[in-house]
């Protein structure tokens, strides 16, 4: 409360400070060290790795009149309570995922990613241009938050399977790793679905305590070595379609921000977007590669009816998720409505010029 | 000249401003108006838009420490002399499309966009995270300019045809508007393929002076009114699947800015790059819906052999226009490579799972 108010004063002066000339003293006391913490540890490939762009690209951009001091989970308060400090301002800003809040409100699903959502390029047209933020911002502000988004992993693999996934029925028993909705959709389907923390993911796979894990995609996946336990690599991923990353701001620090840094903060973190997914796409080409031709690893693909039952079994969860409250029920009617005129768009565009492409080019793997 | 070493003088006075601790007046006397000078008519939907917005964002960012004055196509100087206007200095920058500037180097189309090549995505990453940009810088700096990608369209739609292609016999002797590199292509096909203005497009398919024409997609293509001569409306398009739009400063201008001023440039070009591409998704998956259901428009795929024959004669005219000078090469070289492996992800990445999820779902108007 204090440190609220003390922000709450500092927003003044800068009010203040803004409407007049600028006084040389003023200027220098008018910088400001933000405190943003995070989900992930330090520097973790396209995810720590963009927060840290993030806070550097808005220090140099302010030319440190706003300067970013990144705080890795658990160094100034556990992943998972980012939101919590930022909402009660014991930290400025955070730089997350916005499914990790889902026991504050199940809507925060939908503004990173739900099982059978939007891709990357999906996610940016509603968010920008398609009704997103704007319930994101009707969302976020009963918790005393502005959020934006602020990078993307693009779609997540289907994940490692020391068994082969033929029929529906192979689901059954499937002990696997998977966090979230996507889990509760597996579930459905007969799996037993656990969370593991990061650590625990790689011996558990190794022992047999699990079958199988998602994990991110071929970048990171190469990085944590799971083609030396097992060789099949499941796509198309189902459950996180194109993860959006987000900086949330703690509403009264942003509007004690002049409009130039809030416009600073609202482009860097649009532009922290077409970056992370660029660098995820970049990598996960190279990493793919090697996983294929270094290490001999398969490419498995989903059969059909396996695949649509997962997708039956997902629009049920997200369904159920949505039908929570009112609010939630909206984002959804909002989120299928832009999925359906992105889809039909995209399934004549960019999907089937890269489909026709690649095949008359000899480019696809997918065959 | 004259206004070049004006500038030159002015960056030393701001060089030596950020140094040292600023007083008041020197603010003021700090303020610049930048001039941006356009390839595309005022407010032209997806495209001027995309150029305002971002010298919007750029003086807001700024504060108005750099106010960008835009100037539409013809306003200061013709669309096509805009890259003569910043190289020379007599603007300070612009915001167009690269291949505009193939009377120049040959290599610029590589940074906009070529037939079969990049898909926006594929773009961002190779352009960001794939050495595109350096290639670019030391290609743009030959004319003393620094070009940063500025906006996207993503696949433009093959166009609106009054007959029907069924075989690639069907392209011989065909009248279509189709400018740059695509026309090329289907040249070697038998078309005739031509350039026309904006203004002569809709007249000259009316009276069967032509007998199909591309524009951009759905969004820009319901405004035009073509559903009203023909209904047959081809996809995939093919000679730009992801045309970036760009913002080049003159060098001496950009290396004038401050550090900050550069990072906000930079940063706010990015944003667009993800806003436009947003934009014109969203756009163009409304009017998509508008033009079938309203207008009775019919979508037409291009058969399998039409389009791997216009795939086989793109792949040539490319490879001749890299074969005329080194660098080209090099582009090509880096380009090549980065698709291979940019579609090899793809390909079994969002390609597949939005494939597999409009089916499952229902989605796809590709059937």
């Amino acid at each position: 409360m204090d440190r609220r108010s003390f922000l709450k004063q500092a927003s003044l002066v800068s009010g203040a400070a803004a409407a007049s000339t600028l006084a040389a003293p003023a200027i220098a006391q008018n910088k400001r060290t933000l405190r943003m913490v995070t989900t992930w540890p330090k520097n973790f490939p396209g995810l720590g790795t963009a927060a840290q762009k993030l806070a550097d690209n808005i220090t140099a951009m302010t030319d440190g009149r706003l300067t970013v001091k990144l705080y890795s989970a658990g160094e100034l308060v556990p992943a998972f309570e980012c939101f919590d400090a930022v909402s009660t301002g014991s930290a400025d800003l955070y730089h997350g995922a916005e499914y990790y809040w889902q026991g504050k409100h199940k809507a925060f699903n939908f503004f990173a990613t739900v099982p059978m959502g939007l891709t990357a390029s999906e996610m940016d047209a509603w968010m920008y241009h398609g009704g997103g933020q704007q319930l994101w911002d009707e969302l976020a502000g009963k918790f005393n938050i502005k959020a934006f988004m602020a990078g993307n992993t693009g779609v997540q693999m289907g994940g490692w399977f020391t068994k082969e996934i033929n029929a529906v029925d192979d689901l059954k028993g499937l002990k696997i790793r998977m966090p979230g909705l996507g889990g509760e959709v597996l579930r459905r389907l007969g799996a037993s679905a656990v969370s593991l923390p990061g650590g625990e993911v790689f011996p558990s796979l190794q022992s047999g305590a699990i079958d199988a894990t998602e994990w991110v995609g071929p970048w990171n996946d190469l990085a944590f070595g799971f083609y030396k336990i097992t060789k099949f690599y499941y796509y198309p991923g189902f459950h996180e379609p194109g993860t959006a990353m987000s900086c949330g701001f703690n509403l009264d620090v942003f509007n004690s921000l002049s409009a130039a840094d809030q416009a600073i903060v609202q482009q860097a973190c649009k532009a922290a977007t077409a970056d992370a997914y660029a660098e995820f796409n970049a990598n996960n080409g190279r990493a793919l590669n090697t996983l294929l031709t270094k290490h001999g690893v398969q490419l498995k693909k989903f059969p059909d009816e396996v695949f649509d039952a997962i997708a039956k079994a997902a629009d049920e969860v997200v369904a159920e998720v949505a039908a929570e409250d009112e609010f939630t029920g909206r984002v959804l009617e909002s989120f299928s409505a832009a999925r359906k005129e992105l889809a039909g768009w995209g399934s004549i565009a960019d999907q089937t010029y890269a489909l026709y492409r690649n095949r008359a080019m000899g480019l696809a793997r997918d065959v």
